[in-house]
């Protein structure tokens, strides 16, 4: 059921940064490249929660009732230490793909969030076990019967955006960004660079400066680019 | 208002036993019979509340403008202790059928908690006295002059699920699970084997199992079935 | 960008009593004069909080790609202590006009609360500052080159509501009223008395009432009447 893939490993220093970078500076780095990674009306069921890691990708396909009875889905064993599953049911809000037993599981091997295109179960038990899970909402009735496995590791599109198997997933409360791995790397540089300029803007306008002024001085126009390279960037007209 | 109906009374020990089941094992109890019992897009407003209870139903209607102003709705005096109000305002988002003196008049008189097919008020005290409410949502315009009571004690149908009046209602942070009453004994009886069935997994799985071999182990295909069952059962092929 | 506009102003006694209204007072005391002032499906996004202010009202509109470059909005410089931002974005769920800069200039600069007709981003931060935040939802794209200000102080119309600059704007767990400024200290009378009533009739049914006669003794027809002016109204048959 899975498809073979060339990965571009994403080092663990970026995924290290990437602790302390939230969606919305990943997304403004996505934005200086021209590219869209925010997954719309996937959202955080476990408040206070986040997480970081590498896509592993699910697809479910609805059932093909002439067939008969289809087990489920047994795919997380073989998912590595250290993945984000995204697991995509097409946004179906009848039927749930994610619940206790996959979270158990998931927290004693590593596995450090859930994103689902579509809803989950045991919600109470998730949230006892503070694990970072985001979804289109909650439901209880099994995949069972439903919807059933068709492949791993295979692109998903969710709402027009495409998630590869490897691709860097990191997830707040303001939802799940989708970083291609290829861009890792630069992305989280600029990112971290988003985050500086902000932060520098906060602390002036902590102070009594407008907005106007401190966006100014700190190049909010650019704010992925480091201080030497706001030296000697071009000034839009 | 209300339509004679030929109850099937639920034993308390049935009721007591559902304290301990969440909505996921009734649902799978209720699919190893072929039934859907789920509510979607009816969502915990409370979090960390759960509620069970026998199903008293109340169905709205719009407002008929050219009869003059309508009162408010004074049927909870008739709800039973012990109840879970299943209130339909047919999902309509611009007006509440719930707020702050129901709730406290379900507390003093043992309602168990409500669920509407639409959206309820007084969010905050609702919150504040921890009382189980599920709906599409929340909003604060009143009922009065938007929607009237139609009739109490008749069977609604919600998103294709019917509820009829003593119905077993069992609600938790996952959503709201009907179970027909004729059938609450027996679908107890096997949400109470599914949940064995998942603490088994989730133990062996704990331990360093797999999930493949946890679940074929414990019977995953059909764990409404008890370990007595399972030995007699025949195997799918 | 911004147009001339007559103002009511609304005295500081009436916006401190709304410290103690909830909105469903408030959407009552409206229904009373035959209003509609509640916003569907904007909702508040950090739970425990609520505000009260003067609306200042913020008009967003698709970027015109062919203009290049849209810098951000930083009208918020302009924005008064005291007042509820009210920000249109047309409903979009792809772009966020508020996260957490704006959150910090709003803590520092007196303003009360922030309400979006779209979606905002920073959530965790803005939940952390405990800032009165309502939308339609969380994301995290930036508006740059997807959303730019049209307008600042014109009438926004949000399903089918009318919010002028000035207008009164209380918001709660239950979501958003806005009362028109000329109306304004009329509304809050109501409110009061509405409050009261129900008051009562909680009072009358922790003692053992029913619902009916609490609500007969308490006049819940009319709630928005004081005392004084239930004895001599003209009970209707």
């Amino acid at each position: 059921m899975s498809v073979p893939f060339e990965y571009t490993p994403i080092a663990q220093s970026v995924l290290d940064e990437c602790e302390h970078l939230d969606t919305a500076s990943l997304s403004d780095a996505l934005d200086s490249l021209g590219i869209d990674g925010g997954l719309p009306g996937i959202a955080s069921q476990v408040p206070g929660t986040r997480c970081v890691g590498i896509a592993f990708t699910v697809q479910y396909q609805p059932v093909d009732a002439s067939k008969g009875f289809r087990g489920a889905a047994n795919y997380i064993d073989q998912v590595p230490s250290g993945s984000v599953i995204v697991s995509s049911n097409s946004g179906r809000h009848d039927c749930t793909v994610w619940g206790d037993i996959m979270t158990h599981f998931a927290l004693a091997n590593g596995i450090k969030g859930t994103v689902i295109d579509g809803v989950a179960r045991d919600i109470d038990t998730v949230i006892n076990c503070n694990y970072p899970l985001f979804s289109r909402g909650r439901f209880m009735q099994s995949a069972k019967n439903r919807t059933q496995l068709k492949a791993v590791q295979v692109p998903l599109v969710i709402d027009g955006i495409t998630i590869r198997p490897g691709d860097l997933m990191v997830c707040d409360g303001s939802g799940c960004v989708v970083v291609p791995q290829q861009l890792a790397a630069e992305v989280v540089r600029r990112a971290r660079a988003v985050e500086q300029t902000e932060r520098r803007i906060i602390e002036a306008i902590s102070s009594g400066s407008t907005l106007e002024q401190a966006r100014m001085t700190y190049r909010y126009d650019q704010p992925w680019l480091s201080e030497a390279e706001h030296v000697g960037a071009h000034v839009p007209s």
